[in-house]
């Protein structure tokens, strides 16, 4: 059979804790499942800062798009929070997504019925939650030209004489492609697509809605397609989340409706992400995973971690990167069983108490658990 | 004693039934303290559109401007849910704020005891919620030029041939005469300030919170401030709503979040809000103030909305415009009282049923308990 090549971009925090236990389970699906992966590893984020003064390399960014798919942990922390904007860790990621062309961000939102209880949310609101956010990933506000701050000269009317500018910019294409990708989806799921904008305020708003229902009409009508507002949609998130299936959204508003979503599952250290471009000469799309869970400088070090998140992303990567549908199912599966057994990380234990296990003893209940 | 003008913009929808509500506790109000109430009374939103073809005239605007407050009911409807963008219903309130310079938009988010059962959240989580929003609503992405729907010419990469544009622009004085705004409220509440963006994104957002700062550090070092990106607001708005006190943010987010923040409480046809401007030379702000709910087409003319929201405004008015805040003391009194009594709209009737009263009944008691 193939073999699938993987970068592995540990970063900063408790990302390379959780990537260890990501390789615990590549190893099982290689020697149990003759699987062959060719796994290279590299520094990104503040990791990447310290020894080489900026955030990714152009070596590393040219390993990423030769690969099949890039898994990567978490970058950021304290140490760096006063580098300037342009060398800050968050800077890889926006420069991952924009040279590899990631435009559709998949961001489930799915709550374990074993951990339905960690919601703030009633547990019938929340209980069996299965949405799928598809955030388009790069363009949008996040890299409109022209942007960047400025003198206003001596405005009298401008206290301060500054000003800040960012540009949101669509354009029709960027909207069809990633249209596509959540009506795609939906077609495997529960057939419904919900697009938010604000339609009402923005013209980049009228310009989204026009152009999925034209992906709808020609391509897809037997998809369900509704539109809302995103300040509706916030509401209707936290009211009754579980009326939606996928929601389509630009690169701002999907930044902030997929945290809430998944805050709304209270997993947060269960969630994973994709981030998918177009087709490579091998047919498989550019791709990168990580989980939705941050860098969580407090605990890191400390073999604290869930990486069930991470280990989910990589699920995420054998469904969508190598089409191996059946071994994300398997993996998925072993999570479930693990939590239904009472496995719990720490952040996963509640009021009650009891004793949580670390990060290691996660990783290898999971692989015992394949 | 000074005579308070007033005009009563009640739009479309629910807006004229649960202004006739208000109605009533201003006559009280008049009889019973001895206030003097100029009222006056005129079309938005869809009932200015069908008589003269746009959603508020220039006479109204100029209205607008010379009373000490403007109180609006709602806009819109399906009747109107097709006409073109620039006479849609919503663009009399943008107008409104635009043309009145109405900078802070203030958005209570707070549940009340009697009603906490109504969020999707957990009672422990959001009872006793009280949290206020101070949301910029005069610029940003709302106003900032160019903004537009382009042809892209023949670009072969733009499938669809269109660009969406919206420019998203801060000037340093917008931002910190907000975030005096949101200073001075703190200091009469629990005194802690914090402030939303997405600096790690958006120069806009870097100058956003580099004002915020300089502001707080030159003018309010006594009050707590914080800074918190937008994304990561929302999911602590849904995980732990009570670590906030004031929330400032831009025009944009402000509108996301704060209807999310709105949801939580479970009591969405009971919040109230307020926009401010500049003082006029009586040395009132200028202002309008609307409830949070739209103009709900689906059960208007029934006599069964919640005139709450629309009472609480007015009590936001009394304090803000006329500087009655025992008024207002005395207002919100009543609203509880008669909620502690167990009266309820149909919007406020839990699974347990009841029999809920009809508008008229609602402001009729809250009238009574005054
Ligand atoms: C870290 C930040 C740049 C990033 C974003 O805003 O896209 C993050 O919030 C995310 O959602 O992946
Ligand atoms: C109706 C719409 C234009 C408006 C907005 O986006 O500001 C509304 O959502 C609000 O929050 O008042």
């Amino acid at each position: 059979s193939d073999s699938y090549s993987l970068l592995i971009l540990p970063g900063d925090g408790i990302g390379p804790e959780v990537m260890a236990e990501v390789r615990k389970v590549i190893d099982w699906f290689q020697s149990s499942r003759g699987m062959r992966f060719d796994v290279s590893e590299d520094l990104v984020g503040g990791a990447a800062y310290d020894v080489h003064g900026k955030p990714i390399t152009d070596e590393t960014m040219a390993k990423a798009q030769s690969v099949d798919a890039v898994l990567l942990g978490a970058v950021g922390g304290p140490a760096y929070d006063n580098l300037d904007f342009s060398v800050k860790p968050e800077r890889a990621l926006l420069r991952l997504r924009k040279e590899m062309d990631l435009f559709a961000n998949l961001r489930p939102a799915q709550c374990f019925d074993a951990l339905a209880d960690f919601s703030s949310l009633k547990r019938e609101i929340v209980a069996g939650l299965d949405i799928l956010i598809v955030r388009e990933l790069t363009s949008g506000v996040y890299f409109g030209e022209p942007r960047g701050i400025h003198s206003d000269g001596n405005n009298p009317d401008n206290e301060g004489g500054r000003v800040g500018i960012n540009t949101q910019r669509y354009t029709s294409g960027e909207i069809r492609r990633v249209a596509r990708a959540a009506f795609e989806l939906a077609k495997k799921r529960k057939n419904r697509v919900c697009s938010m904008e604000k339609a009402n305020v923005m013209e980049s708003g009228v310009l989204w809605r026009e152009e999925v229902q034209w992906v709808h009409d020609n391509e897809y009508p037997e998809v369900e397609l509704t539109h809302m507002y995103a300040d509706n949609g916030a509401m209707q998130l936290v009211r009754r989340p579980s009326q939606f299936d996928v929601i389509v959204t630009d690169n701002l508003f999907g930044d902030i409706l997929s945290d809430a979503a998944a805050m709304l599952t209270g997993s947060l250290g269960m969630l994973p992400s994709a981030s998918l471009g177009l087709p490579m000469a091998n047919g498989r799309p550019k791709a990168m995973y990580e989980p939705v869970h941050g860098s969580a400088p407090d605990i890191a070090g400390q073999g604290k971690a869930n990486p069930i998140a991470c280990i989910l992303s990589f699920a995420m990567a054998l469904r969508y990167s190598y089409n191996e549908g059946a071994a994300a199912d398997e993996l998925e599966a072993a999570v479930e069983r693990v939590l239904a057994e009472g496995a719990r990380t720490a952040d996963l234990m509640g009021p009650e108490g009891g004793t949580p296990i670390g990060t290691a003893e996660m990783g290898d209940r999971i692989v015992a658990a394949l």
